[in-house]
This record gives structure tokens, sequence and C-alpha cells, in this order.
């Protein structure tokens, strides 16, 4: 199944239930009217909608209408709980090495993860609103879960049936504020703006062969001004998205609704690109000695999308521009 | 005003408004159901609440019931943004003093501060339930306050007009996972299990002469185990509640509903006592030579509060009991 959020004037959107094609809907506010509903409701709510979406998929659907990607908001538009891990151990490890940054210990036993802010996420086409060019403004392509309700200790294992939905976003990121939030070890704040997420989050069965061992098998395909950025593949992830599960669920429970993100899509196979600026301009530093893409500016175009072998959109297409918000700053 | 969420089987509970003695409570339900929703209108409903509440401290209420702190839940029981600072610099001195820590880059000028875990708080007679006393268990006593919509950029000095309720809160801390999670750089996320607040949420009037400077000039009275551990004031916090707000929406607006807490309450007079064990066994070391006071058992009871100079107490008590959750770690 697939589900987006279309906005109606309030914060949490109307949820609609979107075909596989990306072409029509129907609307869910008779069942369940919002994302945050469906999480906490879900048992109550998968079968019967199996049913509708085959009726949808069949275009028997009496109540269907096109659906506009243009008109989204964010699918699930603000949660109770951010959690991004940076589970593609290359992409640090090409950070590390490009500017002598000290190693992380037990980072091949121990995800990395940060609380992120989660009250104001942005739709596909919305603009990013940001105050500064100077703050070296980034994207970052991840594959994320959205989980129900998780016991705390809940195992890597027993992890996986908690896995709901599946997510392609943008991480957007300031590079200005990273490393003095790193070595304050508080984590990201001033680093980290609102995210922005793909049109629809979809069942991982949506994915057919590139959902394996809870990792997203498919390239994450990156467009910067309408140029080829990357293509990497979620597979290489080092941890799986219930290891990271496992590894929030350790001392608390979450709350259904929580995204776990997987981290910047990184693969050791340089010819793949990259999924942000950051790991392009260590990869310069490593091959010519300095770091020479710039980061973006303001007008510029972002774009990502991830698809099926047989060319088929999974989650509809992030397109959007970095915009200036006019702030006294 | 001062406002409770009263448990109701829903994970967002059912506001009421409290007297200032904390006696009596009349239900929300017909106006604004949940603490969520008076954080998104509160311009429309601060005039008729505040007549309704002159009239249930006049005892001229006639839907009011006994209210019983027993029965609460956090006064907003899940937020979409929780955002903790340490803006109280003598807790960090006294920790780098103690343990020979780095200094803080910066730490005079640009506040720290973390995002928190948001979507589970617990109210102030939950049991705290963690799974291992083994990850040394901590209090740490803060004061906090609740915003409205603020924008992308709002000024320190705007920020003001955008703190609508204050907040007493127990960060709960499992000092076993800081080390480690401070010195990754991505913030606390195992160190930080679910957070703990006092039965009510006041506007800032009801601190009379205690709210000056953005500030909560009043003393923290934390007792463990029936024993007094400190009554340290707010006074002393080195950078206001606006200028924590403006900090956290430098890149980004802050949605209605989000937190934002002082960190642990410290001073300089150390007869004082302390509002972490973290910090008193920093002492320790510093006077004797070696942290002599034990982190938390199951079992231990905790207990916080801040009154008036008459008596009166602002927010109600955190008081609750370490617990052990049966979990498979």
């Amino acid at each position: 199944m697939k589900f987006a959020t279309l906005k109606n004037g309030h914060r949490d959107g109307s949820l609609v239930l979107v075909s596989r094609d990306l072409n029509s809907a129907v609307s869910l506010i008779d069942h369940v009217p919002t994302m945050q509903c469906l999480m906490e409701t879900w048992a109550q709510w998968e079968a019967p909608l199996e049913a509708l979406y085959q009726d949808l998929n069949d275009g028997n659907c009496q109540q269907a209408f096109a659906f506009d990607s243009s008109l989204v908001m964010a699918p699930l538009p603000r949660s109770y709980q951010w959690c991004d891990a940076s589970a593609f151990l290359n992409h640090g490890e090409l950070l590390q090495k490009a500017f002598n940054l000290p190693p992380q210990a037990e980072m091949e036993t121990i995800p990395l993860m940060y609380q992120g802010a989660a009250d104001d996420f942005l739709g596909a086409r919305d603009d990013i609103r940001l105050p500064t060019e100077d703050h070296n403004i980034d994207f970052e392509g991840e594959f994320a879960v959205m989980v129900d309700d998780v016991p705390m200790g809940c195992s890597s294992t027993d992890a996986a049936q908690h896995i709901k939905l599946i997510l392609l976003l943008n991480d957007v990121s300031l590079r200005g504020f990273i490393q003095r939030e790193i070595q304050a070890g508080f984590g990201f704040l001033q680093a980290k703006p609102s995210t922005s997420f793909a049109p629809v989050a979809v069942t991982p069965d949506e994915l057919v062969d590139g959902w394996r061992n809870e990792r997203v098998c498919l390239p994450l395909n990156i467009e910067w001004n309408a140029e080829w950025f990357g293509s990497a593949n979620g597979e290489e992830m080092n941890f799986s998205f219930s290891d990271l599960i496992a590894h929030a669920a350790l001392t608390r429970k979450l709350g259904a609704g929580t995204i776990v993100g997987s981290g910047t899509v990184s693969n050791r196979d340089t010819r793949k690109g990259s999924s942000c600026i950051a790991e392009r301009r260590a990869l310069d530093m490593i091959q010519e000695g300095k770091p020479k893409t710039p980061f973006m500016s303001f007008g510029d175009r972002i774009r990502m999308e991830a698809c099926l072998p047989d060319g088929g959109s999974v989650f509809g297409a992030i397109d959007q521009y970095i915009v200036q918000e006019n702030v006294n700053v």
C-alpha cells in the first residue's frame, strides 16, 4: 500500500491511499483521517485497507480521484519522534579520511543516531526556506521506516514486525554548524532545519525484492539542478532498520509514528556518486586535495527518487527548491 | 492559570484548568480538549479561560471537581518537539573540573542544547520504568517553557511573547551512556529515557516575582528517598528562556507545543545542594577525591517541587519511584 497526506489547511493534513502507479487516490477521512491515527490503529485497518487498495489499483474504486503530488504534505507532517542514524559507515569513513577527523569508537557495533526535530516536516514539493546561504546548505538523501508502538528493550529480531511503512527523505543540513555541534556533543540542532519527505510512504511489499534484510536495496537517484549527482544503493547499510529500532528502544518505548532514518545513503563504489554534498567534497579532498564542489545556493533545485527495476517510482519524487526566508538574522 | 492533563485512556489525555491552590479543577473538554490544542489556539482561548479561572479560584465554578494529582499525565503527554539546554554553566564547569573534561568552546555565548525524545512523557506520579540499574540512573531537576508557534529567526527579544506556560520536570538520565554519546557528538539517545513532568503547567504570572528576565527565580526543592538533596534557584541561569528559544529557532520555525528546557538547575553556592546526582558526584570528587554518592536503585523515590515565598506549590510535586521494567536485555 501507498499513503500520502494532502494539504487541507490543518497541521496534520488529510490521509489518502494512493495507487501503486501514483496516478489515483482515495480519501480515508471517514476511517483513518491522519497518518498518526493510522500508525496508532494499524492492526485494525491493515486488512480493510488492503482490500480497498486492490480495488483502487484495479480501477474499481468509485471514490478515486487523480493523485496530484504537488498537493502533498509529508506523509506524516509532524511526528512525536524522528531518530536519524548514520548507518552507512562508508560515509563517515570518507569524511574522516578527507578531513583527518578522529575515528568514532565502536562505530561498527553501535550505530550513531541523533534525535531530530519532528515538528515541521516538509512536503515533497515545498520550498526549503532558509535564512542564508552562508550556513552551507546541503541535502542528504536517506531512506527511513515508520513504526507502530515499540516496547522498551525490543530486540532487532522483534523490531522487524514493527516496521509498517518505508519513506524517502531529504535530511536538509547546514554544514556550517555541524562541526561545532558535533564537538559540543549534544547533537544537531541549528545544523538540521526542517526535513523533507517524498510524496508517499509505502508498505515493505511495495519494494518487492528491493526490501531485503530490513534494508532498502534500491538506488536513490539524486539530481541537483537537473544534473546527476548520485544513485547509491541502500543495500550497503551497515546496520539494518531493525538494528536501528532496537538501538533506539534499548532504554525506552517508541511511540507509534516514530520515524527511524538510515543516514546518508553511501556506497563504496565511487561511480555510484554521493547522496550529499559533504561526501562529494570529501571525495574532492581525497582525489584532488581540496573540496571543489560548492554548497547549495538560493534557487537551486534538488530531486530525489527511487525506482523499481521496471522503472516504477516507489515513493514519488522529492523535487524542491532552496528559497530565502526573510528573517532578522 | 494552571493546566493539567488527566488520564482518560487516550494518548493525549483530557485538559483541565486547575485552581491556583491545586485543590479543584474544571474540564475543558468542550472547548480545548488537549494541551496541544490549547497551544495551537492560545490567542483565541486566553481571555475566556482567564474568566473561568477567576470563577474557579473564587469557588464560583459549578462544574468544578476535586483535583487529584495522582491522576495526571504530563501536562503535554507527548510533544512534537522537546529541546533541552544546559543553561546553568556552573553545572558543566563542576563536571569539567571534577573529571578533567575538555572545556566547551563558546560555552558562554552559545547555549548547549539537544533534541530530546518527546513521544512518551511521564506524569508526576507515574513510575519511572527502566531495564537495569547498571545504566547508572540519575534524575535532573529542571524548569522549562512551552511556546506557541515561533517563526524562524525569532530574536531573543521577540521570543518572550511566545512563552505561554512554565513547567517543572525530571529529565531522567542514564549516566552509563552519557560519555559515549557525548564523544560520538550525535547527542543523547539511550542516555535519555522518558522525561517526567510536574502535575500542572502554569502561566508566567503564577510565579509572581519569581518570573524575572525570562528565568524561574524560585528554588527547586529536591528530595531523594525523603532526604533533602537540593534547593538550587533558577535565577542563576546563564541564558534566559528567550535566549534558548532564539537559539533553537535560528534556522527553522518551532511548532506550537515545543518545550524548551533549562538543563539541570545549578547554583554556585554549594549549600544549595544539587539537582542531579552527577553534579553531587562531581562535588564529591572535588571535595573528597572520589565520587561517593551512588546512582539510583529500584525502589528509590524522587520528589521535586517549587514553591512561592508564601509556601504555595507552583507546579504541584513530582513524586515518583524507580521501577524495573521487564525486558529482554
